[in-house]
């Protein structure tokens, strides 16, 4: 095992910076291919907005420790009138849930267990989320301005994005006349 | 294993209020004997104060989850020359770390490995600390208001007082002249 040692991280609220990091990744609406529902508008929305950016993910861990945290930070907008959203997955470790922790703002976190029951739950500043073992979570950003929150989990959780990437998740989060709604998929028909 | 289900908490990161919390516990400063190099203070300020609360701890656990999380709300105040602070602790499972984000007031998180190396972390809104596994932590109130932080961690990760309640850290958090200090602790000369 390496050595561990207590570090300071600092997080900005507002960018979801997190300084040092020690990872990074990001999705661009060309890596999302699939999970939204307009397929016509997906693709036309890579087109003319030069393939925007949906959302990046930076993270804070030491090898050997057994929990690791960081942020994401969901930039704003619509596909049709499907909200930007996360891939969304289960964890490989099926024991393993997580801690979401909203900074700034305004979203949803879609959750849906393996017998297909679903749960919202509303993320905004000063709200925090438990998510279970076993379900399966998806961010989606409702409001004008980015959503960012930070996540703790177990290092030894895993992504299996698999199901959710070839199925879709129960439910679909629309704009509807200036409304928020929750809606089944047709795809489960 | 009983059910679990995806949950929002609400956090208040002025007061470290916790909504719904499923557990809590407060230390008041005759409970904190020995912790305190100056037990004359002690027994003064228990006697004059009639026994100030100096921390609340509020957690949100589900049974058969592997995370849980909560807040540690501190009040400002000192015992002679020493701010106050919280038992410390090592886990019971040395393989469990920790995540501490602070949400209000300011203060120092002091750490200790197994082999007597000491570390602080600044804590102030913004900035997260890593404990990692095996290390003690003892959080301090350097500030004039609550010291306000959340911590994520393993529910296996249990505590360890005995060590430190013994012998004590090998540093001391003081204020000397107005000025902050971290100084050698005597009793380990």
């Amino acid at each position: 095992m390496s050595e561990l040692y207590p570090a300071e991280v600092l997080i900005n609220s507002a960018t979801g910076a997190v300084s040092p990091a020690t990872g990074r990744y990001a999705k661009h609406l060309s890596e999302l291919g699939g999970i939204f529902s307009n397929a016509d508008a997906w693709s036309r929305t890579i087109r003319e907005e030069n393939d925007p950016l949906i959302y990046e993910v930076l993270e804070y861990k030491q090898e050997g420790s057994d929990l690791f945290f960081g942020t994401t930070t969901m930039q704003p907008g619509k596909i049709g009138d499907e909200f930007y959203m996360t891939r969304g997955h289960f964890h490989e470790d099926r024991t393993k849930g997580e801690v979401y922790n909203t900074l700034s703002g305004q979203g949803l976190l879609l959750l849906e267990d393996r017998q297909g029951r679903s749960s919202t739950i509303e993320m905004r500043e000063g709200s925090s989320a438990f998510i279970p073992p076993d379900w399966a979570h998806r961010s989606i950003n409702c409001g004008p301005a980015p959503l960012v929150f930070t996540w703790f989990c177990s290092v030894a959780a895993g992504h299996d994005y698999g199901q959710i990437l070839q199925q879709g998740m129960r439910k679909l989060v629309i704009e509807r006349n200036g409304e928020i709604e929750v809606v089944a998929n047709p795809k489960f028909d």
